[in-house]
């Protein structure tokens, strides 16, 4: 009943993101004050950001930078020595590597190495706990930090634009041993999208095909949220403090999550999600593959995908 | 920051539980018609039974017996060099096996043991996908079936009574290299409860102490919800066709799981649970250790665990 | 701080909707297996149908017919004295008046009018209490019957569709006494829609205009449900039994309700909405106006209006 | 099937609720920043607060005194005429009256009275429309102002104690012709509680028996949330802030109500509720009798009642 996919489980989870801005202050404001993340630290270029059940020091680290978009994305490796069959396997295939860096407050030293199309991947062992102390500290001790009644409870995923999905895909199940449990089969015969894990998430980075000829873009970044509900209350948070909200609440049909999407003050695009009790457990799941037929009755309850869904990418690409 | 745990990754997630009834049309009306389980396949002895969204043939086996209690409980192994792992693991720790058994109709071969306590343990790689017709066919093709519209979505968790918890973790992290997530540290240096797992769950098995002097027992089975307003739902369901609720809604302390317990027909208590979006994702977690001073606050919003739930496991204990 | 708006109180609440149906037994099996209500009686022509908490015999009445559409709206009075004010009121007002009918089951002797746009009105005191027997009972004695679980609590609104919003307007407030909560300012100086209300709800009756030049049209009916989480989980129901969902789930930015819309088997749109804690409770309460700028931003979150919600209304209309 | 109660229709809604408390800035504290009200003005002695969709100046007045406890309770009536036809009735009726008041900033004159029991009322129809400023106001126009994402939307009820709750039950019905819609019928043939409403909704005031020899006694406020979610996520917000929750999350099988109790820091009990989408429509409801017997069942959802429940007014009554 379907070939095992054999993740190499030498990969624990995707660890955090890292965003550009060029409106750093109302980003800041609009991550803490209105989409619910607590600042762990901030230096003149960067604010490192959690959200109340994220273990680590960080899930997001936002940075000043002269556009929007994507700065990298991290995993951390399950152990020291699944960190260095990793790293191994990486400069095997070839992909440009960059190294080994050691200058982020929010994790030890991280194998840094890119994609085809110019994204920047980490990879880490060490790492720093988030150690919560005064109000921070929570009432139950098995969660991280104080409940703030914010909707993210932790990082869920990343989604990134690529040139080439398949290509991609080679890269994904190369460097990081993950397996694909969706993807959209298109009718010229390229893959449109692909769904990442390495663990037992449905997901925890996705890639859709790139429309609008830019290199290295985000998509959006997305944290989970404990209940649909939560993401009802914030669509009311985010319309009262003038967020542009793109589209949603809805279910997709792909992964079946319940999604909200909105545009940061700088343009990128961040999500709410809420995947229900949904987890790949079985070790031999089959990609579940997607036609463009299927795709065109749109989302699961039948919205229509937006049209800035398929354009808008951040950073924006020049026009002419 | 915490040593690795180590996971062995050989074991992919818990299958199936199986459990006894003496009032066996009973407790398969209750589990299809209220509980909102699925009848996958019966026959004179058995019912195999699933949630909509299980991908096996079944999740639960309920068995006629002349007593209520637990039968078995089975994990599935990652692959069938994994499952060779594990049998070569079991085999060498001396726990008693009963060999390989090839007659279920729910998967193929399986190798069975068991722990000091008496409890019968399964694994299996082989196993058979459910695979829908008709109208159980789902209109999301990444979901296992026909959505229903009941709670439980998949098989979460089992709780079985042992006379030595400390015993019965050994043997978990032995035969299935499970990791401890949690544990009550009783003022006698005894452990009072150890939560179990071997992927990214919270738990799948958890093990309190025995107090009634039985062996083998079980404590509970419990299915998770897509959200907690399905089990606030339930709660009516259960009211309206007189089922026996014990406790809940409420929230436990121990994993933030919020849950209701209840009693089929025939005695076996039942939970539904759901835990939002937590999953342990760090690979080097450390147990969280609760004392007895802090289980005596109650669950998380107060609630005093009530009395039966120390006392009340399947089959009761002859007294005199 | 605005002028009272005195409604009469002589009508209690909106009693049911009758509504057409050219295939009834698919409309029948849409209405108590899919959407959830109960059935109380039927006989060759038509079907006497409720929500688990309707305290009367039915809400609504589905009526075989060469067509889809709206059969009659009716409410019930206060007391027998109210009935007998309001029957004079509207005598006095000059509308269609049919006169008395005493033939349903549902309820007893009932006022027939009906309003300028060719929809019939009943207003009656004397009615039929449902009485629960056997597995209709409930549980909680003060509920109208057994709780099955399904979205609709209770009979919420009804929407016509007027060719003069403005004189409808007049037609409510003479004949039913009841007050306008929130209406459409149209540029060209027409009320787009009214909302209006005899009791606490923030609406009993939607009137929105009429662009097909039909006549005697329905817009939809609505049922009540308990929380917002139940119309996403109807919605699941929806999609599982190939139910055409027209629009939603979504908050509409008029009255603040969730909702969800589809069409029933012979096209009849059907309607489930949570408004949560919402009441009109100021008894000087003055009509929300908004404008036609205001409503092209979307519903509240942003959604945009589908397009058939302004042109799909039942009977269709004949074209040529 | 039931003799119509005939409401006066003279009362429009409970209007707001003064509660002193011997620790008032911790209790204002509790109020704004964990239990979500907002505050309006504060003075010397009082602060006057308010839920974000509460139209009117107030709902909550949290005055300083020497105990905990009730100041008292306000209801807006329909009209000039209707509050000046509810004083005739008063006076007439030969209850302690203490005459017009006009000193409030939240409201015009009111006429104040008493109840047998020591309890102060207020009815007033001139008021104070709250008009929200800068950031108070609401992205939606139909609500009073800006959401703010705190569990309350509106008040709900009070809750007082009586020493005789039939003789309470008279002096409502006569003064503001309030209707029951619920009670406790005890087995020695007292009133054991009262359940009174003045419009739709399911009560508006609760009454039951003082077992502590105490007069004038306050036994809990409540404010209405949106959904149960809000509740649940209320209770985690609570024991993150050191909050004593008494009981709860469940739900009450008086009312169907989904309630969560808390004291604040001076001892005052507080509640959350959500009704769902029930309300009393027939204008011919007749009063649930609940008896001993069926009360003794616990809560809907078979939680015991907690003995504090029976104990715990405000203030306390001195022992000895």
């Amino acid at each position: 009943m379907g070939r095992p996919t054999n993740p190499s489980f030498d990969v624990a989870h995707l660890g955090h993101v890292e965003i550009y801005t060029d409106r750093f202050e109302e980003s800041l404001d609009f991550f803490t004050r209105i989409y619910g993340l607590s600042l762990s630290h901030r230096d003149a270029r960067s604010a490192w950001l959690r959200a109340w059940d994220d273990y680590e020091f960080h899930s997001l680290k936002l940075t000043r930078h002269h556009t929007t978009g994507f700065g990298h994305v991290a995993y951390r490796a399950a152990s020291p020595e699944a960190l260095m069959r990793r790293v191994a396997a990486i400069e095997a295939a070839g992909y440009p590597v960059h190294g080994w860096v050691e200058d982020d407050p929010g994790h030890g030293r991280a194998f840094r190495f890119e994609d085809p199309f110019g994204h920047v991947f980490e990879l880490y062992y060490d790492t720093r706990w988030y150690r919560p102390e005064g109000a921070m500290r929570p009432a139950l001790k098995n969660t991280a930090s104080a409940f703030t009644g914010a909707a993210p409870r932790r990082l869920d995923h990343v989604n990134l634009l690529a040139g080439d999905v398949a290509e991609f895909r080679r890269f994904m199940e190369t460097c990081l041993g993950s397996r694909v449990t969706e993807l959209i089969q298109l009718d010229n015969g390229r893959i449109g999208g692909c769904w990442f894990t390495v663990n037992n998430k449905g997901y925890d980075l996705a890639c859709t095909e790139e429309h609008g000829g830019g290199r290295g873009r985000l998509h959006h970044v997305t944290y989970a949220t404990d209940q649909r509900e939560d993401i009802l209350r914030a669509a009311d948070i985010f319309l009262q403090n003038g967020v542009h909200i793109e589209t949603g609440p809805h279910k997709h049909a792909i992964q079946g999550t319940f999604f909200l999407y909105v545009w940061e003050p700088a343009g990128n695009r961040v999500e709410l999600a809420n995947a229900g009790a949904r987890l790949i457990l079985a070790p031999d799941w089959e990609p579940v593959v997607w036609t463009e037929a299927e795709r065109r009755k749109g989302q699961a309850w039948g919205l229509k995908t937006i049209e800035t869904f398929h354009t808008h990418g951040t950073p924006p690409v020049a026009k002419g």
